[in-house]
Order: structure tokens, then sequence, then C-alpha cells
């Protein structure tokens, strides 16, 4: 039996298939409040032609809507790829209280394996993080995504979509 | 005669005397891409209800979509205020050339103020920052608007939108 962590994690896993199915770097978000789901995202940046629409971006936005006020005070937000700056820094803006997230982001991540946006005290927002949920599942995901990216290009020299972790 | 950096940052104060006149904290952006103007935001936080709904994020959009690329390499993105840890992240995700911005912002400032997210190495992502552009105007707008919430908030105690820097 999963725990509510895992539960909310294998929907957020859930959008980033559908992301991976349309061609995209397959990360997936939702936002829970009071035990639900409020919004929901998956990466779409090649598809939206948008740098800004990362899965977390657009599940905030939905979640906000949903709730009416832009205020997320009493969310979390689980995402399947530890969050960017980008990412971190809107879990702020919206006052989320929860981050949990899958598969940790060597490159960009801004929750502690690059930076830890957290630990800035002048930043003054104290949220919870739980890394690791799912994480297997997620980093497999992305594998394989890049996995079948690198063979395409092999053979029709497409670019790679965002930045290939391996 | 005003420079270019003065002219586009003009442009950017458009957009956020247009935010004020919305009741949202006048912030503005543009993105610029070889002398031109291709993307336009303002802060619409109150207004969209989204918290991610920042005027850099907007003009980001608004520009990926004028290219057609969601890289912004070769561009330029004028703001008003020194952007937060969401829209710095943003700006490194759309790879944009450089940022010109007008006053600090002395609770969020990811630029240098409170951290400067360009500073961290393994984010191997140059651009150039002007700081201090038509800082005056921009913070004069700003103080100008928070003025006018303490005095609406002291009648009728209407919340204050985001954070008043004062």
């Amino acid at each position: 039996m999963p725990n509510d962590d895992e539960r909310f994690m294998h929907a957020a896993l859930d959008e980033a298939r559908r992301a991976a199915e349309a061609g995209e770097v397959p990360v997936g978000a939702v936002v829970v409040h009071a035990g639900r789901i409020i919004g929901r995202g998956r990466n779409g940046v090649e598809h939206l032609n948008d740098p800004t629409a990362h899965a977390e971006i657009l599940a905030i936005g939905a979640a906000s809507q949903t709730l009416g006020t832009w205020r997320l005070a009493g969310c979390t937000l689980y995402v399947t790829l530890e969050p960017c700056p980008m990412c971190m820094g809107a879990s702020m803006n919206a006052r989320v209280d929860r981050i949990v997230y899958g598969a940790p982001e060597p490159k960009f991540g801004a929750c502690g394996s690059v930076v830890d946006l957290r630990a800035i005290p002048r930043y003054n927002h104290e949220f919870s993080v739980q890394a690791g949920v799912c994480a297997d599942l997620s980093a497999e995901m992305l594998r394989a995504f890049f996995r079948a990216v690198r063979q395409r290009k092999a053979t029709t020299n497409a670019p790679t979509p965002l930045t290939d972790p391996e």
C-alpha cells in the first residue's frame, strides 16, 4: 500500500509519461491541497515553445486557478525531478508549504544538488522538502527518453531537447 | 538623447505603468533581439491570479512566440526591477545573453542583492548584467504604488498585494 507521498508522486509520474509521449523531457508535477490534487502540469517547453513551461510552473498556475488565490499556503508540490532555480523560485513566490521530488537533478537542481535556495536566510521562506520519492521510476523514465532521443539523433541529426543529463 | 538601454528601459517602464494602472505592483519587462522589442510583459500576479505571472516570465514567453524558438540566445531582457530567483532562473533557462535592470530588489533580488545566481559556477550560463538603468524612475513608481496601497488600506483594510518593499 503506497503512502500519500507515493500516491501523489504517481500522479506526477503520469504527467511525466504524457510529456514523454508528446516528445518532451518527461517531468510531471501536481499540487495537492487538503488531500486533493488541485493542479497538474507536465513539461511543455518544446510543444508550447516556451522556456518557462516547466511542469512545476504549469501545475502552480493551475492550482492557483483552482483555489482562486495565488497564495498556495497549505499546498504541497510533487514533482518527478528536483526543481531548477526558476521552479524553486516559483514555489517560494507561491508560498507552498512543502516540496516532494523524485530524482535529483545534478546540473540545475536548486533544492540541494547545485544550490539550495531554501538555505538562503534572507528569503525567509520555510518549507520542508522530501527528496527521492519514486526516484528510480522518474530517473528510468528520463534515461529511456534520452536513450530514444540519442538513437533518433544518430539517424536523423535532430536537435536534442533541453539538456541531456547523461 | 537616451542610449539604447535607456530607450528600451523606457518601454519596460511603460509596461510597469500599465501594471500599476491595473492595480498590480508596477514591474515591466521587454525582450529585445537585433534592436527590436520582440516580447513585452507586465506584472499580472493579482489580475491573472498566478504567482508565476511576473513581468519577465510573460515577456520571455511572448519573445519565444515571436522568435519561434524557446532559445533566446542573442536577446536582452530589460526589466524595471531586479529579478527574483524565479525570473533569474527563467532567464537562464531561456539562454538570454544579457539582463538590464532598473532598481535593486533588496528582499528577493537574485542578481546580486540577496544572491547572485550567475555566480554559481555549475550553472555554466554566462550573461552580462547592467544594473541601475533608469533606477530612480522605477523606484519612484514602486514607492508611489505602495504609498497609494497603504493609504487605501488605512481606509478600507484591503490586503497589500505582494510584498511592500518599504
